[in-house]
Parts: C-alpha cells; sequence; structure tokens
C-alpha cells in the first residue's frame, strides 16, 4: 500500500491553507502543457460511478475570451446593484475576477446526458454528476498552486451567455470558469485577503453529531 | 509566498492516483479526534464568496446508523432491478458501500440558506453553493489518504429519508454519505479495482479548444 510520511503531511496541510482563488495574475505564459497536466490531474478525481463527466474546453480565442469578460462586467454590474450603502460600496472595491490578465482560460462542463458508468449512483443522487467535476476542479486547483501556479473560479457570468460563447452541447451543465496563471503576490496571512468581506469560521461551528 | 518542491509534487500526484472510494474497512476504531481532523481540513477549502455553506452530522447512534444501512439496502435493489442481463450481475457483484463496517459515519449537507458571504458570486450560478461543499469532500478525502485512512462516498441512498433519520433542517441540502475508516487493502493497481465496471479514459478525451 502506497503510504505518506508526516513531512508530506505538514506540506499537504499549508497546501490546503494556501490554496487560493487568485484574481491578481502576472501576464507571464503558462508554460508549455501546463494546462493539459492540470487538466489530467483533474481526470485523477473522484467521480461517481467512474462517469467521469468533466468537459474541458481551452479557451484561447480572443473574441470569445473577450466576450466572457464582457460577460462578467455585465453580472458583475447586476450583483453590485443588488447590494446598496457601505455593503455596495466594499461589494465595489472587491477585485472578483483576473480574466483580463490571466494567461490561461478554462471553461468547465457536466456532461449531463453521460452514460460512463452506467449511470452507477446516480438514479437516487443526480446532482452527484456535477458534484464530481466540482471536485476534479479541486484538485486541479490544489496542484496548480504547489506548482506556483494560481487559480481563480470565476462563477459572476450567465451560464447561457457562456454556452453561447463556447458553442458546446446543450447537454453540458457549466460548471465553472477557470482562471489560470501566476499570481502577481500573496498576503502574509491567507485570512486577511477576504477581511474587508467576509471571515473563516471554526469548523466546531459547521459540525453536529447524531 | 509559500512555496513546494518538485519532491512534493510528486508526492502529491501520487496522492491523486491513490485516493480511492474504500468500500472495505478494517473494523478498528478511528483515533480521537480524526474525523474531526478531517472536517478542519474540509473548513480550510474553497467556497462560493466564502459562504462556507458546508454542515457535517457525525452519526454515532446505532439506531440512526442502521437506518441509513437499510436506505441503502432498498435503494440498492432498486438500482439492480434497472439493469438487466450481464450487466446486471456485474452490479451485483460489485461491493458499493462499506457502512457496516466503517467506524466513522459522516453525513456532508449544503445549507442553501445560508447568508455568510452576503451571497457574493451565487446570483447566476446558485448551485456553487453545493459545489463548494463537493469541493470540501474531496480535500477532506485526500487528507484522509494521506493519514493512511479510506474514505467512501455514498450516494445510493434517499435525501428525504437521510433527512428523516438525521433530523438536519429542511434547507440544508443532502450532498453524500461518507463511509470513513483504514482500508483492508488496495489493489496493486488502481485501475484494476473497477475493471468490471468502469475504466478511466484519457484526459484528452474530455478536452476541447475554442
Amino acid at each position: 500500500m502506497v503510504a505518506f510520511d508526516e513531512a508530506f503531511r505538514r506540506q499537504l496541510r499549508e497546501l490546503f491553507v494556501w490554496r487560493r482563488d487568485v484574481r491578481r495574475f502576472r501576464p507571464d505564459p503558462l508554460p508549455s502543457g501546463a494546462m493539459e497536466r492540470l487538466i489530467e490531474i483533474a481526470c485523477l478525481s473522484p467521480s461517481v460511478g467512474l462517469s467521469q463527466p468533466w468537459r474541458f474546453v481551452i479557451v484561447e480565442d480572443s473574441a470569445r475570451r473577450s466576450a466572457v469578460v464582457e460577460d462578467f462586467r455585465a453580472c458583475n454590474a447586476d450583483a453590485l446593484h443588488s447590494y446598496s450603502g457601505e455593503r455596495a460600496a466594499r461589494y465595489a472595491s472587491l477585485k472578483l475576477a483576473g480574466l483580463e490578465e490571466a494567461p490561461g482560460h478554462l471553461a468547465v462542463f457536466a456532461d449531463k446526458t453521460n452514460d460512463m458508468g452506467h449511470r452507477l449512483g446516480r438514479a437516487t443522487m443526480p446532482d452527484t454528476v456535477e458534484y464530481s467535476v466540482a471536485a476534479a476542479i479541486c484538485c486541479m486547483w490544489l496542484a496548480a498552486r504547489a506548482d506556483g501556479m494560481g487559480l481563480g473560479w470565476v462563477s459572476i457570468l450567465n451560464p447561457a451567455r457562456i454556452h453561447e460563447v463556447l458553442e458546446v452541447p446543450e447537454s453540458w451543465k457549466f460548471i465553472g470558469y477557470l482562471c489560470v496563471g501566476y499570481p502577481q503576490k500573496e498576503f502574509d496571512r491567507p485570512e486577511l485577503e477576504r477581511a474587508n468581506w467576509e471571515y473563516r469560521r471554526s469548523a466546531k461551528e459547521f459540525t453536529t453529531r447524531r
């Protein structure tokens, strides 16, 4: 049985602590094959009934990338209007995506119609297909951070518009749009990054016993 | 900036390869605090707008655990009936959960109504709440494997029944039921484990460019 030692576990914990949602990227391009290597890692992740429902679209065309940036701007303006007063001012001060600077754009979808794995494990909980894709993104995120890269998951987008822009099959459900690149900098203490908006709570607050 | 070296990255890749869905557990109990430590790791994972929507229920009561096992049996019998011939015989031969042997039972939910993070990032993609919880389970899964433990995600359950059995708030969406313990054994080659049902495809099959 493959085993891991205490030194690895310590570093793995550091990786969990320092995995961040990156929104400020340096303009440096990704090394050749970097995106494909991250996708390979994602494909090692758990999926319901080994359904492997993940569908990755590497977005390279500049017109399509600009259309995604435009959609983000429109959705983000709508979101800003849902807040008022101090909260709106704080929202406006947040940088919520690095779409314009990030060298790598990756759209990720879940194919709900795929029959791989013969639909095992999906009958009573069909959304496990989407959960499998979210888990795959999480693995890729950790791998990117271990490699000195940063990933930002953008959800302030209109899924129907992303479908149009990327011309993907109707049956694919849009899960997330990922910016990939090298981060400009990191805060010295991870908790400071979002101090203006929300803070991280203790695990105890989220745990009960039955 | 916290950095990771090549040796760590190699081991991290091994961890992705060897993270398995465990269904055969040894009866050994979990070390004291092990489940709580895994939940702490889960709480370090990404969540939309730092919404931290994860809700963990450690299931200890033997009557509730038995009720979950019963629900799994009923759902699994239904699933078996959806197949026929050779495929049904193969399905019947699979061991799909280790609920009876696993020392640790953990039910995980997503609180869709929570306002933590002031609903940032959820307006156009509300399901990112569930995706955040799936990512948290993925982190916990990797941490468990690094610690020599195994985790099995059971989805062959009726969410409404799990709500009843565990008496959790209506607004919590059931994401997964996790068995946690020490695995009996591992296959020498990860791909052999499911050879009878499905195989892992290459990342290239899932990647397109636009």
